[in-house]
Parts: C-alpha cells; structure tokens; sequence
C-alpha cells in the first residue's frame, strides 16, 4: 500500500485551498457534497486525520467517522425525502477507490431510482447548493 | 420506518438459533461469511444490539462496529491476498437492505474482478469454511 499523499484534493479540501459546499463540520470530520453525484443529495463524509484509506486510520478517528456519518445520513433521508440510503467506502484501486483520502459516500435513494453512474459530469454548482441547504435545513432541525 | 423485528436471521444467528461461519466475536460485534458471496471470501459484520440500520443503531453500538469492520478488513485483505476491498451498508428496501438488523459487507477486491451480482445462490459450505480458514488465520497472526 503506498503512503498518504497530502495533495489530494480532500486534502486541499481541508486545507481550504479548493472548495466545497460544506454540509457539516465539526472537530474532527467534515462532510460535503460530491460534485459528481450518482444520487440528488450525494455527500461525502471524510475524517481530517491524514489516513488513506480503512486499512490505516486509527480506530478512534473511524470511530468518530461513523458517528460523523450517521449524522449525516439521517439530515440525507430527512433533507431530501428520500426512502432509503447507501453506504459506500471504497479501498484501493481494486476496491474502487479514486482519491486517496479515506471517504465515505452517503447515497440517499428512492424505490425504482438506479444509482446514476459514474459518468465523470459535475452537477450545477446551484444543483449541489441547493441539495445542500435542504440537508443542512434537515441537522439545524436536528 | 419500522421498528426491529427480532425473529430477523441474524437476529436468529445471534441466539445461536442459526449457525454461521464465524470469522470474528467481541464483546459487541460478530462477523461471519455471506452465504451468498458477491466475491470470494465476503464477510458481513454486525453489532449485537439490536438494531434495524443505521438511522437506529446507538452511536456507541455504530463506532464500535466501524472499529471491528476495520479488523475483519484487514485480516479479509491478508487472508484473501485482496487488492482492495469495498465496503458496502444498505438501509431500508430502497437502500439496498434485505435483512433488517443492520450489517456492514466486507467485499475482497481484486483488479479486472467485477462483483458478482445478487442470485440468491448460496455457495458450497466447504468454500466458505475454506475462505473463513484463511481470515482467522490472518485475525490471529494480527
């Protein structure tokens, strides 16, 4: 397994050298939409120790990540209606990993809607925005 | 949402009232072999509270569970010489969900190897003991 890079772009995220929009923060984890969704309301919940993936974060920061998502999933499902969600946590290549900060993908869903595939468009910046403030509605509801 | 149906399997498998092919115990998590593979050498790994999914389970229950994911990960990526791994968690029918106490899936990936698709097949006993042999010899040798 290779080592941390700390260029990639959930880094630079971190850092506040590319943007987001943000849903939630705290801490230890930050969680924003992603800007190719496969699902209206498609976030990404990633920790901000430096870790590349489950094989290398320690456990106290995967722990607090759970928790993290679990927040989120339920401002997901109440935020934007939806019926169901996905959990999705790729590692490595082999495991469909592509950005090489441990992330986890929070996927509301719906009976009858398909994933949308990874078609490499990004959404309208107005699209993600708009999303956003329904979930971020859905945690200041608590 | 509904509330926990505690007659669901593994529910049953955590009374003992199935059998399973145990990989890993604590105090808090179990994880066994999927019956119905996707890939060589799946793992499902759950809590033993009581829980439908996500939106339910107590966030000390859920962190717990991550840090034991990350375990039976690592011993699955080193028993099954995986190259990846992808993690998976369905909540409710249009998430994915097929059994309703909440459950993470442990996928072994390898380059070019696609998932299996869901056939309801369920794999030869002897694979699966087989496969379950070389994760709990990875999770002893640490």
């Amino acid at each position: 397994m290779s080592s941390y890079d700390p260029n990639n772009i959930f880094a630079r995220i971190l850092r506040g050298e590319l943007p987001c929009e943000r849903v939630y923060e705290d801490e230890h984890t930050l969680a924003f939409m992603d800007i190719m969704p496969r699902a209206d309301g498609h976030v990404l919940v990633i920790p901000k120790v430096e870790a590349r993936n489950i094989f290398d974060i320690p456990a106290e920061d995967l722990g607090r990540l759970a928790i993290s998502v679990q927040k989120v999933a339920r401002a997901v499902k109440a935020g934007m209606d939806a019926e169901g969600l996905t959990i999705q946590q790729f590692n490595e290549s082999a495991g469909g990993q592509v950005v090489f900060h441990i992330h986890v993908h929070v996927l509301p869903r719906w009976k009858d809607v398909p994933l949308r595939p990874h078609t490499g468009e990004m959404a309208p910046p107005e699209t993600l925005k708009a999303h956003a403030e329904r979930i971020r509605r859905a945690l200041a509801a608590g």
